[in-house]
């Protein structure tokens, strides 16, 4: 006997053998899904149940005519951190200058300094607070970065905090070491012994925790060049550790190559990226992760070469971004929508950009992201017509149930 | 005794005898509310109470730290409609063109046919699946348009059900006349045969009715002339009926000038709007309703004369103007960042957007719109630290309470 069995549901799968040139969904209506031990064990046409619904599970689950999805996966957060900067926002609206809120310490390192001086316990509570509200929004998968401690004592803190997440919440958690975010005030001006430290310590020893399931950088103008990046990347090899990369977000800074040559899970932000880092991807496999979140709130007006992801076959993945100073964003249908409304995508890519192209970006292929037979039975049932809708509505798109590991 | 009081919550009372230069939102930290009858009968600080809690109130509410808000009001919205176009979304995003969905049947004319197609239990039924979530968001009072049925009968079926929503669900709903939102297939050709419609058969009919507390027009190129809008505003003139507008979204076609003449409640999207319009605006004290939505949706790049409206003194709300074409959007915290975001508003100038300036728009700012003594009891409770998160949060901003005459 399955544990349980859905019923009354059309199912939009994002499985590829099931999709067509006509379906960019893999759509299945009046559909059925088996669950056992938290586990997808059946998935079809209501009609092609091998049995009576009763006699083939303990349990029956009613769609109500809804649609059931993958749960959604977020592959490019920055949630855990302490002090929102809603004040630094209001400030600037009312016309104070980037400048003088640096000079009385706001941006990047204000959030440092936040991070820095909150306990754990604290941090772990406004975290979840925000993961929460995520969690709402249909999320069940999430990346989770490091990159607001930047000290040994500090990362550890971050990234503990972002696994006990997934522990205390229904969510998967991946976490990514981010150390090189930005270069700490303890080492102003000399970013090349930062880098030093991040490789020969803190690279190490949080990967000795068990804390880190890949390793990300801030490839810009702003923060590390290629060169250093490619520094610490070789050590995330050396340890074993897939890794992924900011890049091309404000300018062409070669960020995307580099990336891929280490087979990068995901290449993130990428307004900027001309047709040589695509093709690069392309070989390499590396996600395309888009933050129209970040694009919209900094008001940036670059596109991301979506043709030319289109063109080499580069698969599109989408993510909140969610930061105090450049994507406050906490639900990812809202990002759905600002992809297709401000870069044009389908709401079929879009779809799959937040299931199974993001769960690839998290290598969680395998387990979420799809409804498919043997994945985790992460769900979401939505009180809609058709999928179309999850990108069209601006607000209130939540689901109505959400199944974590095969219970509500 | 009062039915309730509420402790332990800071107030936003968007009440402009309390706010200073240095408070936009007329905040008491510390405050507490006293309820009797749905109403507000004390505002103030806790600490100013006239006798302890259980002295004064049958039922103590706590706000556990959080914030309260006069419940939200969204001004502009026709939400009353059948056969929403997230079909018609994707089209265009496969790159099908305007005209070829025109050509199929698509565009506003498709939502009219679906209107009038549905019944009125069908369209109540999906008129309020949308509310749900406006409410859910937040939203305790609602301006409906109509302007999809075009007909007398499909005309009085869409107000009966704007009108039978205020009564089904907790919100109160003010009804607009539409008629003037497009011309019908029947009176292709003859708008000026429809605008007499509206003026002899139509309108009268539905003010019989009770069923339009305001008159709108749709003056755009596109549209209707203002000759024709004068002529229909005329009518609401002899009836006693305030006005309202939707003018120079595209253009300046002379549509808000007309609308101040008239003593219109408000002149909406406004992107075009010059000057003399803005101070044709201000002599009236017509509300500037933006709507950011659809400059989101439809791509719009043109700003409206925020600096014009401030010089002037003219008073900026916000609303969702939920419509399936060119605003599909059911939250109006969502709208409040599109307008910092897109229009630089500050945090508070979008709060009384949505609050006191809305209320004033519908002519019902002796009721809602504000924490103070008199007032309806409908408000919401916030988990933020401050105001400023309410504009700063894209997605998950919902109230943990929400409160409608009283009571949750
Ligand atoms: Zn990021
Ligand atoms: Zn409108």
């Amino acid at each position: 006997m399955w544990d349980s069995l859905w019923l009354d549901v059309h199912l939009a799968t994002s499985d590829d053998r099931i999709m067509s040139a006509q379906d960019g969904y893999g759509c299945i209506r009046n559909g059925a899904i088996g669950i056992q031990n938290g586990t997808i064990c059946w998935v079809g046409r209501q009609a092609d149940l091998p049995d009576t619904p009763e006699a083939l599970a303990n349990r029956i689950e009613h769609g109500h005519g809804g649609w059931l999805t993958p749960g959604l996966v977020d592959a490019h957060t920055h949630v855990v951190f302490a002090g929102d900067r809603s004040h630094e926002f209001a400030e600037r609206l009312h016309g104070v200058s980037y400048a003088e809120i640096a000079r009385k310490g706001g941006g990047i390192l204000s959030t440092v300094r936040a991070t820095r001086e909150a306990s754990e316990n604290a941090l772990l509570e406004i975290s979840a607070h925000r993961v929460r509200k995520m969690i709402q929004a249909g999320t069940t998968s999430i990346e989770i970065k490091s990159g607001y401690g930047l000290t040994l004592e500090d990362e550890l803190k971050q990234l503990r905090v972002a696994r006990q997440l997934g522990r205390i919440l229904s969510i998967r958690v991946h976490t990514t070491f981010l150390g090189a975010h930005a270069v700490p005030p303890e080492y102003a001006g000399r970013p090349e012994d930062y880098i030093t430290f991040l490789i020969d310590t803190l690279l190490p020893r949080l990967h000795a925790e068990k804390l880190v399931d890949s390793v990300d950088a801030f490839c810009e103008s702003i923060a590390f060049t290629p060169q250093q990046t490619n520094r610490l990347f070789a050590k995330a090899r050396e340890l074993g550790l897939p890794v992924r990369i900011h890049s091309e977000q404000l300018t062409l800074g070669g960020g995307t190559a580099l990336a891929a040559r280490y087979n990068a899970l995901s290449a993130d932000h990428l307004e900027y990226a001309d047709e040589a880092a695509v093709m690069d991807m392309a070989r390499q496999g590396t996600v395309a992760m888009l933050l129209p979140g970040a694009f919209y709130f900094i008001r940036e007006t670059q596109q991301p070469p979506v043709d030319l992801f289109r063109k080499h076959g580069v698969k599109i993945g989408l993510a909140t971004d969610c930061n105090p100073g450049t994507s406050p964003v906490l639900g990812l249908t809202g990002v759905m929508n600002m992809a297709c409304t401000l870069f044009r995508l389908t709401p079929e890519e879009t779809f799959r950009a937040v299931t199974s192209v993001a769960a690839q970006a998290l290598g969680m292929e395998k387990d979420v992201g799809m409804l498919r037979n043997g994945m985790k039975a992460d769900m979401n049932l939505w009180d809609i017509t058709g999928p179309d809708e999850l990108s069209y509505w601006i607000g209130g798109m939540q689901p109505v149930r959400r199944i974590f590991s095969g219970t509500d």
